[in-house]
């Protein structure tokens, strides 16, 4: 049986265990939601301060150019392409990851003139959301089938598969070389959401040969509350890449004021409105928690964390009824470990009670986040401490199921 | 002549002179731009610093709950309701500016069935490049024509008339009744852009009878840099609204994770993707400048300030090639004044070195804006005072011209 020592040792030989010391966490929580929003990292509240009484309150309008905030999209980008395989100038920071999804479907649709999109039933909610807007608004047709389906229903006629990454529900990774390999085979486009992939596994988009992708700021990103999201666009891309919410700051000369659009040459044209700078400011304080960190290593700590959950899972609560809902193989797995259980809103409330925090997707799973970070493998040894005596006592019993408003 | 003593007698008698007490304003700083950035509220520093150190950091997931998170967009909506003669469910907040234009553009082609829209030739460009791309998406027309060409272009083919209230260049104001009344003639809807007119015009989108509307938070709002817009829908609409942008939050059942978008019941269907928390937390706090102000008073002291600020200029800078580019008649003028002049460019400049803050508008206006929650007659005396200093000292003659990146 695996013990608390075991757990301890692990962590003493843990090349990442100095870099939980970068955030704030609170006292006796055990935090196994940074799949859904990432801690808050040291130094974002004092930098916010300032940019608001001295950038905003003391500089005003001059703080766009001497406090740089009108580079904030580009140095955001900059700093998360360095953790997704991407150049430095094929990613930059703009509103939500719905509404970047959006601008690349509708792009792929214009860049191969073809009118089908293909996703996978049961992905992320908001990305088959917006894909079936755009089909609304544009004669397009989406495309849902089951992940074993995908491959066939790759024809001719599709502009672009539209997957994420990481699945939200169960962890399972996407084989994203291969499924890019298959998109294109077809002349398809493959658009990745790396919403819970970036930050860690050590995504690779470059080595993958993919072609546009997204992601969300604050999840393992560690961006804050909603943060913006981010949009990749491959080099070879650049060019013919047109997407419909042309607002002034994509524009080739923004500051000229003239009354036609004209996309700007790079990235930036990826660029819709003004963007929400003391958000932006956050996402590129949190970044900060990544410096100088070797992404493989984050990924193989994840791996080691998640396997542990479930080794702890296996040999100690195997009479209550759980099910591991995505893959046992860490290679195959994301940075959660979903459970599933016929009580699993009851669970996840009764073990959100005892400050073990994990979420729940309906209608039955259980979802354990593991930020390699700043979660410790003692923090998993104290989660499953927690499940057992939730199950033990049945605390869950009496939780009666609501609809929470947990963004995810 | 106008002398310093009447301006301050002006400031004596003015009904919002307590209002200034509520903004952080650097020392020696003459600021008019509040049009374009305005200044910070007392207390929105301190609120952040709560937001993140307890409820992100401390509260973590949970807050979207606990703390409110989920209700922002709605919170501010209605607070910004109050300001523009909406009902409370008529307005939420969401995105940019320009990703809303979209949306609601959209929605009018969609409700209409109609394939054309109308606009301002010369009007603020990300308006125009964002019905610009989604003409070019969706195969619709955008027909840009001279503001008194407008009544003309409307026709039974128009979907939507799409006018900024106030122009960002001129500060003249649209009749929003009458080119309302003139656009539902012709089975058209009126679309208000409201950036230049919210927080300091009587706005009454209701008493127009408009349509559909869009504005920004960090203007005359003073929501902070690049602070979340709004849309409005107005009540008659709220079923037949639809719009592409199909985010998760925009779905009935957000927290189902079902795979069909079914749009939410009211003004929530406007909403995308997860909102950036931090930008909107400080949109609301700063919307609390407002609480207790009777926009009508707003209004009159905007009138009286660009009043002031004519008289003087034409009293003290008439030898100076200064010409007023918008209406003199302050009920046909938003919250701005601006003045077209040779060298416009490095008069801003020097002003700017003088710590007198207006802006530059390409070719050849400086647009001085008069924020009436924090700005004084004294204010514009001495905004004057700098703006004949310079131009004694012909301080402008050895700016060379770049385009700034200076957000509008």
């Amino acid at each position: 049986m695996t013990t608390l020592a075991d757990c301890e040792a692990l962590d003493a030989a843990d090349p990442l265990r100095a870099v939980r010391d970068r955030f704030e966490l609170p006292k006796g929580v055990v935090y196994l939601d940074g799949n859904s929003l990432g801690a808050l990292p040291k130094g974002v509240a004092e930098r916010l301060d300032r940019a608001i009484r001295e950038e905003w309150g003391q500089g005003l309008i001059r703080s766009w150019n001497k406090a740089g905030w009108i580079d904030l999209p580009a140095r955001c980008g900059a700093k998360i392409a360095r953790l997704i395989g991407a150049r430095d100038d094929e990613v930059i920071v703009a509103d939500s990851t719905s509404v970047d999804l959006f601008k690349l479907a509708s792009a792929a649709l214009t860049m191969t003139g073809r009118r089908v999109l293909v996703a996978e039933a049961g992905d992320f909610p908001t990305d088959l959301y917006i894909l079936q807007g755009l089909c609304a608004q544009t004669g397009a047709e989406l495309r849902m089938v089951a992940p074993d389906a995908i491959e066939a229903t790759l024809t001719d006629e599709v502009a672009a598969l539209v997957l994420t990454h990481v699945n939200y529900r169960t962890g399972e990774i996407h084989d994203m070389a291969a499924l890019t390999r298959a998109a294109q085979a077809k002349g398809a486009l493959s658009i990745w959401d790396l919403s819970h992939s970036a930050g860690v596994l050590d995504v690779d988009l470059n080595a993958a040969n993919a072609d546009l992708a997204v992601g969300c700021g604050y999840k393992y990103l560690n961006g804050g509350p909603g943060a913006p999201a981010y949009v990749f666009v491959a080099s070879r891309w650049r060019e013919p890449f047109t997407q419909p919410l042309t607002g002034w700051l994509g524009h080739a000369q923004p500051f000229a004021f003239v009354d036609a659009y004209e996309p700007a040459p790079g990235i930036h044209r990826a660029l819709c409105g003004t963007p929400p700078v003391l958000s932006m400011i956050a996402l590129e304080a949190g970044l900060g928690a990544f410096d100088g960190v070797d992404i493989h290593a984050v990924r193989a700590k994840a791996k080691s964390l998640g396997d542990l959950f479930i080794t702890l899972v296996d040999e100690r609560l195997c009479d209550h009824g759980f099910e591991v809902a995505g893959p046992r193989d860490g290679a195959r797995r994301g940075g959660q470990v979903s459970l599933r259980h016929p009580q699993a809103y009851g669970v996840c409330q009764a073990l959100i009670e005892r400050e073990a925090i994990p979420d729940f997707r309906a209608p039955d799973v259980v979802r354990f986040g593991f930020a390699p970070l700043y979660t410790r493998h003692a923090d998993v040894w104290e989660a499953v401490e927690r499940l057992c005596a939730v199950m033990a006592e049945k605390a869950f019993a009496d939780k009666r199921f609501q609809v929470r408003s947990q963004v995810t």
